[in-house]
């Protein structure tokens, strides 16, 4: 069975929604960042990375959530997450979730994990600083240019779209005003709706306490 | 006509050599980074972003390497330069190339480009101090545990390959020694025979000057 390992609150709920989503079989195990299980050895022969997620499948693991997104649309084709015969919309959804991995959730992470790239305090908290530009230029460009609405790539639900839902739960924390971006928030408010998301939120509160 | 924008010197020339692999019809137009031709009104058009590389199909215009790439390899079947109809290899291939990005690249522009994270110039100096151990353990990563060899994959060449070429071209700039990476450096020499990778340097280096 498929089994994700996530921490609350992380990008691994993306992976969560999709597996709701594509109505698959699996189960979770929750790390908790704080008491630092991702580090653990344990932990480390499933993702030497040090990271949420992983998806452990009956042929080996998987990581990195653009990669795990991609494997449930294509593992679970009925449910129709992914243009996955179409190369131009394959491309563009990948673009979008390259966007979003190697550029706002990498903005993000300045806020919070600027130690991987300065070791100096006065460094980090200048990062920190900056966060909220970085982040919010990220969203301004989703806001403006790849966001098509009513769902990302359009009119058709895609793993865009959860993707874009869990980074867009850090807006507010990452001092981001939520009022410049009405299309995003549009969007978070859309997808809160739906019973994937409800289901994959519900289970990474209710087993809590990070 | 496919036509791909890119600069020398970036992680465009992985695309380039993607489609040289794939014996693709295409143009290709070269950004020069020191006029900042990347950030003038017409290539905004192409690419908001104001990035290489940018992929213009018949159909629009693709962004982001991972993305382009994936298009490349689904469009080009024949090439077979990725398992499109294997889930789980997929999802691995595409767990490299999104670690390439989100985490490689990344480090490696923190020594380059830091000003995206911080406006202190004191800030951006320490990036690039700590540069060198940041794009050195996303490395050995690769070397330890993710570069199978004598692909990245294994025995099949995939578009994991011109991206791990392109990234580990940086390795001496960047400050990581080589000689503690003898399996990526293996890969290096044996990615520069390539008839398709000759190809795409040369063209690179001839309509050069940066």
């Amino acid at each position: 069975m498929l089994k994700l390992y996530y921490a609350p609150g992380t990008c691994a709920l993306a992976s969560h929604i999709a597996l709701e989503e594509a109505a698959a079989t699996y189960e979770t195990v929750r790390l908790s960042f704080k008491s630092e299980d991702q580090k653990k050895p344990e932990y480390l022969k499933i993702n030497p990375k040090a990271r949420v997620p992983s998806l452990v499948t009956d042929r080996g693991i998987i990581t990195e959530t653009p990669a795990i997104l991609i494997y449930v649309a294509q593992t679970f084709p009925a449910a129709k997450l992914a243009p996955l015969d179409d190369p131009f919309a394959l491309g563009r959804m990948q673009a979008f979730n390259s966007y979003l991995c190697s550029t706002v959730h990498i903005a993000h992470a300045h806020r919070m994990r600027g130690y991987r790239w300065a070791d100096d305090p006065a460094a980090i908290a200048e990062m920190q600083r900056k966060a909220p530009q970085a982040v919010g230029q990220g969203f301004d460009l989703i806001e403006r240019e790849l966001l098509r609405g009513p769902w990302v790539m359009g009119d058709v639900y895609t793993i865009c779209d959860p993707y874009l839902f869990t980074l867009a739960q850090w807006l507010e924390a990452d001092g981001v005003d939520p009022a410049r971006l009405p299309k995003v928030m549009e969007h978070r408010q859309r997808m809160s709706h739906r019973p994937a998301v409800l289901r994959a939120v519900a289970a990474e509160l209710g087993a809590s306490g990070n």
